[in-house]
């Protein structure tokens, strides 16, 4: 049997729901939100769809003791409003205080549950929240890992492929860093259709920084007209979800420990049943690597100093 | 190739979208809605998700005329804010007034474009709207049907198999009527695990207008958790679109037009290439056969009064 | 994690592995046969293709302590060239003298695994070989049951659908008893789009009986052209183990032990987590009742002769 | 709608034609072969199946009028017994006098339908004949193609995943050439988590040419053991043909048209609507360049000198 849970059922974990439930990935699913009534909404709309689909899982909400046999723990839970809010301030960093006092709220019970199986965050700021999680909950740094740059490297697939009118699948390589301002794309990694994306852009004449500033725009361009962003990021839960559960041994980006740089930061991992099975270093050019230690950087001086001050 | 376009992207349409394309069902979707930031951001998402699934679905915005070769046009429109002050008000048809304009705006662009697909509608109040939508674009009635009481009876299903312990696929029957408050369920109709439901709600004592009730809350209760109800009715409505696609001549309930009565109103039906293919007529009781009447005839008198009222 | 086994991979196994993987709904599937280069062919086929579907099954091949944590088990161990000798001199039986020394070899394996998941049978004769599995096993009666009718009632629904020119899944209702020559409709459990079947029978002036015979000759047509028949039967299959490790609590008809008949025979049951949950008792006529005992006492009586006559 | 027909269904035509149901990819199916008995079996087995999967496909058989509007045209026909006769006197190209004599029996059927959409082919030899058929039934090199070492290359991907433990999606790179004895795969585009092969190979002291090797053993042994493939080669063409119907775009290798060689060989293309929307040459050493010339002669060298012989 495979057994989810989802703590935090804002858009993003509810499409991770309805994701596992309209495509019959699993078996039984946990939801768990401080709303009362937003889990038992979505409980019940994905109970109701079940005369509907081929599958069945089973929905329970909000009993953390589910969580002592469960394969799979997203943690989804967030203020997208706070967001707001703190953005317009210009604070890139201004989830971290929300999301921490979230954490300080689910890790003991998360902890006290015997939840021994896999988590994966995709929480704000993505890698630090991920590490105070680690931290908080005594789970091991292979158990836990985050979505990361999976989801901004989607984005670079798509505007690349754009740019060669070709199949986002055709595109290799990686966003590396933070799920932030400070993450770059390794271009040095990056093909198309087995194609150098470097020799690529000389021929055509094409720049590559533009490009990457259009995934950073296209990101925007969806939270600007949705107020959130959801099934993309929903999709890549999933899908490195999916990875350990059949211990797939995937290569896939994460936000994963780095041990070289004493932080969660995104980099190729390859996923199994453990969740982080080991992490891939790639021949990135002496730019790629400054810039690589520069934003793993940024994310553990930000941690180190926003930790002090909110504690 | 299977075309699909969807008109109003609101929680309901776009989760119709992440569906389609999550599940590789369609290859081609068109996006439309007045919200150009919203359309945009939404074709964003879903393209953004392409490199992280099996399949890939092109995805097109704001353009009528790409209706001229769609398969499937789902109709979606909505504005759920609207509804909530009349509903305030206690006016349980107070989406139509918004919903006609919607369709005062969106028929004739409709019938200009070619289109010479299937229509499936889950605008509110569901059988009125569709009505005035096949009047206003000249579609057929049998291109033209609407979700109506499958929504209804997909909870109906839940709630009774939830009484019994077992899959809703068990149960089967319908909720006929109106998608809304003169709706009821034919329990003549309905089985569990083959076994007629009067029978088994004698032997156990169960009050089978309770159950009724519940599954009437439930879609209450969704409503207040997440101010919106959208993963049922999405799978109801992308259901339905499948089974006209590959011509399955499949047996749903769903609104569509009754010669009896004069009206769209939810009843069997068989689903295929061209829409409805038949109308079924189930030997009903005395009894439902009035609730029947009553609920076709206030969907009709409703319709006809404030059709006249708003224009 | 869903762990499946299949001892057999005869053309039925290798259609049952090949749906396990390319749906990805087995995250782990040893396949078990005593011709190790045809296992380790399968096990190759199904790694070959793993490139290029979405989801990851890892393979493993002959080895029995794998079962100790196995979800589900299929049993598809036949010879069908054997079976088409003995069908040649008119005896349907004739598996059974072939398939019970399977069980003799395979049952004690079985047991010594330590296997404590869920057992589904395709063997034949499919009730009696069942009998004498859980009997050599020391499985619960819940834990193994059969394929048994339900295939017989898809190619009822089939035929029925075919009359009335619509949807399979809009046929309900059962063939009951044996796997075999004594099963029989009961067509007073037969609905299409809802309506009784027998009323349209009447109606239409259909005969049933030649209904019933279609269905049968469908099945054997299918054996004449193709020599076996495999995507129905491992559907079949597949689709029961989903209920299992769903615990999706769903009524479908496979040979289970009646406690009435003391006997393996196909009847209605609810499948879940431990396998046949509950059997179903639906109300037949007389006559179908008389034919229902007569098919559990053929099965019955048979097995004991042969029981006697092969030890 | 998305209309298939296949042509041929011995053990591959009837592995992509369940494919294609059970995943629910076609709306509409047609299956020729000159064994009537067999496509009659093959299209009860399929309708049989209908009743317990939740898509339906329509299933019709042994009409070449359905292919006028039919989109993808799988030609899987073959003699596998005739092939294995002659395999044994050392022959490869043993099948081409027989696929020969098919194709001349069925491109005028083809060219008489009016098809226009897109054929894949999976004969044998599967570069020449390819070439053949396209002369043959007048269809555009763009239109026609081949799985060709699509398969091979699937195979070495399971095959260097297997080396590195990892998962076969995670080997990027390309088998090149001929469908047969002259292929060879082109290491310098082979990665593996990201890493060229070539420098793990050395760091490793990896033997590339024994992984090229136990990739073709790989093959044989899948052969030997069922006396056909299936799995693996019924999942490469479906995956061709669903780029093809949502104009994917989508990087494969594929036997198609090389105007530089003047025959259909292994080479790495952009799938889309029209079939081979483009060639991709990929920078290969010139080691490389020199096998792939001398695959595409040994096809173009042999198609010449066996289409004299045997007209």
């Amino acid at each position: 049997m495979r057994k989810y849970a989802i703590i935090g059922v804002g858009h993003v974990g509810a499409a991770v729901a309805y994701t596992l439930v309209t495509k019959g990935i699993a078996d039984e699913l946990v939801i768990i939100d401080t709303n009362e009534k937003l889990a038992r909404a979505e409980q019940l709309d994905l109970q109701d769809m079940q005369g509907r689909i081929e599958t069945r899982t089973i929905i329970k909400i909000n009993d953390y003791s589910e969580l002592a046999d469960t394969d799979i723990l997203f943690i989804t839970a967030g203020n997208i409003h706070a967001y707001e809010e703190k953005q317009a301030q210009g604070n890139r960093w201004a989830e971290f205080e929300y999301t921490k006092e979230i954490v300080k709220d689910i890790a003991p019970k998360i902890k006290a549950s015997g939840f021994h199986g896999v988590a994966i965050d995709t929480m704000n700021p993505c890698d630090a929240i991920t590490q105070y999680l680690q931290e908080n909950t005594g789970l091991s740094q292979q158990q836990i890992f985050a979505t990361g740059t999976f989801l901004d490297t989607a984005r670079m697939q798509k505007v690349v492929s754009d740019q060669f009118n070709c199949d986002p699948k055709n595109v290799s390589g990686y966003v590396y860093g933070e799920h932030g301002e400070s993450q770059f794309t390794a271009w040095s990694t990056v093909q198309v259709n087995g194609l150098a994306v470097t020799e690529l852009a000389k021929q055509r004449g094409l720049n590559l920084d533009e490009l990457e500033e259009a995934a950073r725009r296209g990101g925007w361009e969806v939270y600007v007209g949705k107020h959130y962003t959801n099934w993309a990021i929903a999709t890549c839960a999933v899908k490195l979800s999916q990875a350990v559960l059949s211990d797939a041994r995937a290569a896939y980006i994460c936000s994963c420990y780095s041990e070289k740089y004493g932080t969660y930061v995104g980099q190729p991992a390859v996923i199994g049943k453990h969740g982080i099975e080991e992490v891939t270093t790639l021949p990135l050019t002496d730019d790629e690597e400054t810039k690589f230690k520069h934003s793993a950087d940024t994310i553990k001086e930000k941690f180190q100093l926003l930790d002090k001050q909110t504690n």
